[in-house]
């Protein structure tokens, strides 16, 4: 052990301390949404409380009290702003995070454990917005999202689709040659297959896969690196050892916003879901209405509800303040059961303008 | 999702602010034995830069260097102090951690991940000592203890023996009745069998005692408590549910404290360590020398070093200020291979005041 191994353990307790202050800034920001004012002294006082007589031998009162003092007039600080929030699954730098930027950069992202999480968190009002995975061009469509669109009441505001562009991530001063296994999630590796075959890599199937460039970034494994996005390589201050290792160029997935309230902006695409009576006919007949409207369907999809059993959803091309179009809402109404009209909205195709020949 | 859950979210946050400022602390007192002055403008410097540039979207640079200007005049305050260090093995809160502050309460104990760390960081000098458990009254000697003070060029300079008195552990608020699983080093599961069994609860071994309750404190996991010591029980905020839990009143665990230079105060138990000539007799002829000069022995241990040689350590009463203990170890030296006086200490024996009837 010598002064630079402390040094290095003592960053990587900052960048821990850093993260940890983010995400107390994050569920400030989630608090006031429950509070009538900013100031609350009896929860100050009781914070203050709780830090100076919490026994971490090395910090005296006064010392946890400033630092506190200034934790929490930064809260309050960001409290007092405006934000708007987008609920998203998986760890900071994960590709929905990207895909939640890339649709509007002034929402602030917020990290959920899960999808279920998200959907919640959008129909109670906690969240503005949330940002789901519904399509990969490689992997094919994400069903849970789809289950949990039919069982949730929360609305589309919008579509976005984003290149995939995988990474091969490891902390800084990285011996290449000594990289042996590769941490990701288990989706991420498989679309790198060929990648890593190519240069005799163990994937290690990880639970996420900006969950697993932190983990690099602050647990350093030996011989070890990660597959990720740019934005994590970026937040977890790792190296991009080389760009764009997924198997195929073509690698794109497309999310969805949603939202508790239905958008009333303009939009260019609506999607619909419902249930068909069981019997031959009855999902053709409901496609007729659309193309004798002449309107472009750009999507369909069957998921299980029970045994036997089925909802669809449909993407179709269109305005529901077109009058065309709400004339064959009503009719597609009439002849279903369940209709929803998840949303009319805009959807954005995200072209990668950093990309780079795969090797 | 409601403001009473942020809040708990935001109290685990502080606690592991507060934690992990405390590591730090450590960390820069450790730093400071390898610094000849406190100033180092450089280095402050490059951690103003690299915590300004770090991408954490609500914490603002001002507000980042606020909070850091706090910390590292605090940590050259500490680094002003003059600090003697104790090093154990386990996480904040261990029984190793809790005998260290019984030996002498002025030292500042910090963690190790192994004992060899603690051994090596003795040897270098990083560590002004070191804290490890040799025997406990169930569980028998740490032998890899022993290894490591054949292979290591430390000295005992003092013993303590402690109670080890284990409880059940959970985050406060624990509905007792929930409770279903108990995490814990699998010696201290072993050791509290009968209580687990006969409340009908589930033993889930963890890598360390103090660990399991950190981790139960930080994850709160449904249904699930630890056993750990009181120590840890401050530490991380948890309600001692049952005090000792173990199956034997008498559960002790005895430690060697380490230092680099052999201690020079008067000591009244000494211990060797040394090897002899593999032929009968050979110990047998050791012991004779001791015998002879009417000198108690208080332990002997075997420890086997390669296929079929074994070292062994003799603990007696006695001081080497002492002219007859002088000779009788110039006979040893003499008599035996490997010779070394480990040292000449003070053994502490702590009685548990606290100590209230198993059910």
């Amino acid at each position: 052990m010598d002064l630079n191994k402390i040094r290095s353990t003592i960053d990587q307790i900052d960048s821990k301390i850093l993260k940890l202050l983010n995400d107390r800034m994050e569920q400030a920001l989630l608090a006031k949404r429950f509070k009538n004012s900013i100031e609350d002294l009896e929860r100050e006082n009781a914070i203050m409380e709780k830090i100076k007589t919490s026994p971490n031998l090395l910090l005296e009162p006064e010392f946890k009290e400033s630092i506190y003092g200034l934790i929490i007039s930064w809260s309050k600080k960001l409290q007092a702003r405006d934000y708007k929030v987008i609920g998203f699954q998986g760890e900071h730098g994960a590709y929905s995070e990207d895909a939640a930027c890339k649709w509007d950069n002034d929402l602030l992202a917020i990290p959920c454990t899960t999808f279920n999480e998200v959907f919640e968190r959008v129909n109670s009002g906690l969240f503005d917005f949330g940002i789901v995975p519904v399509e990969n061009t490689r992997a094919g469509i994400v069903e849970s999202v789809y289950e949990l669109l039919i069982n949730t009441e929360v609305f589309i505001a919008g579509a976005i689709d984003i290149p995939i562009c995988h990474n091969l991530l490891a902390p800084p001063g990285t011996d290449h040659r000594e990289i042996k296994e590769v941490y990701s999630h288990s989706q991420a590796l498989s679309q790198c297959r060929s990648f890593l075959a190519r240069n005799k890599l163990t994937p290690v199937p990880f639970y996420d896969t900006a969950g697993s460039a932190r983990m690099l970034a602050e647990a350093k494994p030996r011989g070890a690196a990660c597959i990720s996005g740019k934005l994590a390589a970026e937040l977890y201050n790792l190296e991009v050892i080389k760009d764009n290792i997924q198997d195929f160029k073509n690698n794109r997935t497309r999310f969805l916003v949603l939202s508790k309230e239905n958008s009333e902006c303009q939009g260019t695409k609506c999607s619909v879901t419902f249930s068909v009576q069981h019997k031959s006919g009855a999902l053709f007949s409901v496609l007729k209405i659309f193309a004798d409207a002449g309107i472009n369907l750009t999507r369909i999809e069957s998921i299980p509800t029970e045994p036997g059993s089925y909802s669809f959803f449909i993407d179709f091309e269109g305005s529901n303040n077109d009058p065309a179009v709400q004339e064959v809402l009503n009719d597609v109404a009439e002849a279903t059961t369940d209709f929803r009209l998840l949303g009319c909205y805009i959807e954005k195709f995200i072209i990668n303008q950093n990309f780079s020949e795969v090797e």
